[in-house]
């Protein structure tokens, strides 16, 4: 693991996540770029010592070196690092769990994208609501049919942890451009909301006419973001990302219409999943449950009514990830076709998505494609 | 009454609310613009056949005529036929209470603004959602400050009825811009979003950017819109208007949130509002329980946890009308302040609405003022 | 109207629900048994002060002997009021529509049905929350054997303003065995869920265990009961009311399970009815929508989406007694099959039931027919 | 780990519950009593062939033997080898975390009690539901005196996946009276909804009532409970378990109503906790939010919002576990207050509740002590 270390959020999460089906093992670490930090927070998840690096060109190398050097690194730090720490480990043969945005900027991303296709490496974007079960559910009865042709697409996600002016370890790279990126809640949130809508729909963006707001005094980034999409065919959207909504811990709602029906499905209640064909009763479908179809059933590690949450989301990118890294042992061998995760290619759209919406609204919400 | 002969829905509906509170009794109609119609309507609703009128012209004069004339009328037909029958009965210095929007284009918009100004008789406009005890209650927290400055205003407005092509009395004129004006969902729900979030946060409109759609093959009006808002002081809003959105009946919901807190309401649940102060434990105020005060317990006629649904809503238009119409009986006397009601001048601004939207979409979303 | 004069709430609910379809007009009331404030509370009505009376005995005896007479009296007077009134004016020949409980006591009760069927006059029991539609719904459901065989069945209606010992108008008369009869809770809401529990299932009780408690010092009737219900033919229930449950207003709910499906409704969201059938999908079926069947429609005022509540449930009553009036009006004609209302019969029961209760209760929960 | 082979559901969520915060590691098993099964059982999970035993007493001996013997076992058996497998491994000084209901009977469950009070090892019951972060919460406020003095304690627990006769591994033992218990429906889930009424409450039983059910023809312990519960100090309750209650996946529920507020929590939204105290606004407390304090804080391990679920709830029973454990390493030292597990002594409650409600509703409902 590159970054997590004490005082992390995330971290965190990426730890459970690749422990919870017992598919991964903590071995090495560049906890942070504070050594002394690093080595304290190495000590207090029983790394061996010797494997707790200083920074993470010394871990890519020396991990690369050992016959018994890990085979994948969850890079968890800043968006800024992403890219660099990125580029070493794959240039060292070892696959990337990363964190989203993809970067902090689209050239990178796509470096990194390039980079990702000669190294023959994996880079599994912890895009982690793809990782839901109904969210799954919902991608396929999309695909299958089952709305009709798509017509409008209302994605958000609200939250309110930025309402007022925050200093804390969490808050101050989020708002600060040299380590985020262009967007604020943009790419922290809305780059969510964006590929959620995209990996459920499978729709393809055509443009976006964006307006951004700091609402915040004194705050250098977006921390509302009102998006309106036309996708390629026809369909229309909206996007609300903010962090200055009170009263919305982390709303991510997704509402698909199409021709013959509609979907509905929020984070915050993740094992619900609500259908409503035109012209019958509205159904609520729920994980583990009568209609939760193979998709979802492939994610689903507990019956139905007992919730399932956000770790569980979470470590299904792991297991993917696991599912994958295990294909790619064998020589000749590929990915099976079901294993599902975010790609390089999402995260190098997200990048794209939340430039162009800084661009877009900078020209007063002109309609810009990606 | 003018309009609301069989077969029509919002008549009825008129008539209830009308008669909910004891203070009106319908005595006379122009019920139909076809005569046959009007005179068997008339008679199922046991008017005396000599004041069921063959058209709003006669009614108008006839009922002018008559000592014990009519003291208002309400006019419930299409959207076109707003502007001559108003006309009509204010000059005859009859009261009118009419259907929104209030015209099917701004020019007779503001003639009819003019001739009420004139009159010196009431125009009453039946924005009935105005009339919920509990978005009186969010006007008045948001009044009183209880929401800091405001800064973001989602607005949504989602039906399904119109998701595939259909032939009634209902969606014919609806969708026929002869009748409805140049706004379909837009004028049809879209205006009572829109009325609402402005009743409700007192913010005015510096401009709007608006995409409009005709989803379904062969339809002349949008039935999806997605607008952009920005408001003078610097509040940023979007708002969502449907007729296309498998799911939902009148899903008409309204978000505020500001420096301090957010509210939430549906026109489903009306009786709840949620409040969330910020740094605070989320807040359901229920209509007729603690939380609810002056404003919502004057338009409250039941205690909480009965349900007052639309009808009541409604007829809070009429009590505030009826309580205005009194007090412009006795010479010099004025309307009292808490009588509460949306206006020529809120019909207006909602036909600029509507028309402000179309020439933005046209321009591919350019700002627009209204 | 007998009873309902000034600072009473049901007698506004019940005159608002006879006026709602207009087929009922107030003419007369002994609004109070205080001859000053029956005479104000009828003057604050409009009423004819010559049909402003001091007692219903007076009232009774000159409405019948009048030419244009009232056809029938609303009496919602405390509870121990309404086997006197309603046997004054069922001798008078005029029909009787009566609060619930029927009488404070069985006695009273079953000398009342018997007067009822020698009269040949109705008596309607506003046991109004039948008149909902989605009841109704559930009632045809069931009737059409969508659950199967019912096996469970459980009813609730917890309130909270007892919580504290209160002096009011309202809480005086009914925590007063002399007025209320021999239920506190009980007689007030627990006799609604009784009574709406057999209406929807038509199951009948076989026997019934009850626990009552008066958790509030000094109070002479029971503010929470406890009861466990077995019907004939294998069914059990359970059935709680409380008086003292801070949080709910009037929390009704009900939940029937059966060897198919089962079905939920909660009185504060009454537009909506849970369909959960076995082996499928769960099913959110709204008043005016696509699965509310011929029974709900057939007391449905307005589209689905626009909430209809408490008063329109009560009104329903008070139109179906509209209709077995008119119905009665022609000699030899009779009532229409589909019209329905809670008779003398459901009231007996309902008085039966909080008898039985409280003599269960006293017995230490022994098992108790009605 | 005892049971929990291929086929059966609770042995996966102990695993994932138990790896969830790295603090346990499967190293043994005796995971099925067919010793084929449980060779490939534990193939399939990685152990270590030599220690995947053919039964809990070799396990027992041989983990007893081994410098590097297992700390504690997992008991996830059927309830009837509860107590033979726990007392072996008591008997050689290995901590137990035993499935729920902790025996088959009373009897077996008082000799453990014995057992574990003579071994000075631990016994861990996971009564799971008591690791939810908002139950502790609402524990807390109960203890700090925030509803007064307790009235009135609803729980429910229903669910719908025995509504008809099924054959598989989970439901034939479940209904076996010689595997199971005395108790069907009420052993499974009643006993679960018992101990979270008195976890959160501190209320101890003086008598029950209780009314059982076999309604699928052939099944031979009950598949619906029905009792009414009396506290000591005068607070009384209801509790309801079902397994043939269609639409209900895990519905456990809880409501308890004092003096001065109420408190209502749902299984299937388990990171909101509704707070209603009396004269106040309602309010929604969610884990992880403002409100909540410091012994949920002590069991949550992600941001409000990002819910929590059944894994996590379990898995704080072990992490609570853990902390036991290393506690009593070190000679002398004790487990400290604030850890929180479900003992013998709940245990050994939640066994005689299941024979005293059989008990009771043999008696026809006779009010019995435990």
């Amino acid at each position: 693991m590159v970054g997590g270390g004490q005082g992390a959020f995330i971290g965190g999460v990426h730890r459970i996540a690749a422990r919870l089906d017992g598919e991964f093992e903590l071995v090495a670490g560049a906890l942070s770029s504070d050594p002394e930090r690093a080595r304290a927070s190495g000590r207090e998840l029983g790394l061996d010592p010797e494997r707790c690096y200083a920074s993470f060109e010394e871990m890519a190398k020396a991990e690369a070196a050992r016959a018994d050097g890990v085979e994948a690194v969850s890079i968890v730090t800043p968006n800024h690092m992403h890219y660099p720490a990125a580029k070493a480990f794959l240039e060292a043969g070892i696959h990337v769990i990363c964190d989203k945005p993809l970067t902090s900027n689209l050239s990178d991303a796509m470096k990194l994208a390039e980079l990702v296709k000669n190294s023959g490496r994996l880079l599994v974007l912890t895009h982690n609501y793809t990782g839901y079960p109904m969210i799954r559910h919902a991608r396929q009865m999309i695909a299958e049919g089952a709305l009709g042709t798509l017509r409008v697409v209302q994605a958000e996600y609200p939250q309110d942890w930025l309402t007022e002016a925050v200093a804390s370890k969490q808050a101050d790279w989020r708002t600060d451009p040299s380590k985020s990126g262009a967007g604020g809640a943009l790419g922290d949130i809305g780059t969510h909301a964006y590929n959620l809508a995209r990996f459920v729909t499978g729709l393809e963006l055509d443009r976006l006419s964006a307006d951004l707001s700091s609402f915040v005094e004194g705050r250098q980034l977006d921390d509302n973001a009102h998006v309106m999409l036309r996708f390629k065919g026809g369909a229309k959207g909206m996007l609300w990302a903010s962090q200055v909504a009170p009263g919305h811990e982390n709303g991510l709602k997704l509402r698909v219409y199409g021709s013959k029906g509609g979907l509905e499905w929020e984070q915050e209640h993740p094992n619900h999943l609500w259908f409503t064909p035109f012209g019958n009763e509205k159904r609520l479908i729920t994980r583990g449950g009568v209609g939760a179809g193979a998709a979802a059933g492939r994610v689903t590690r507990i019956p139905g009514g007992h919730p399932e949450g956000y770790l569980e989301g979470f470590a299904n990118i792991y297991a993917e990830a696991a599912r994958a890294i295990r294909a790619l042992r064998e020589p000749g061998s590929s990915i099976p076709d079901d294993v599902i995760f975010p790609t390089v290619a999402d995260g190098v759209e997200g990048v794209a998505f939340i430039e162009s919406c800084v661009r877009s609204s900078k020209e007063n919400g002109a309609w810009t494609t990606l």
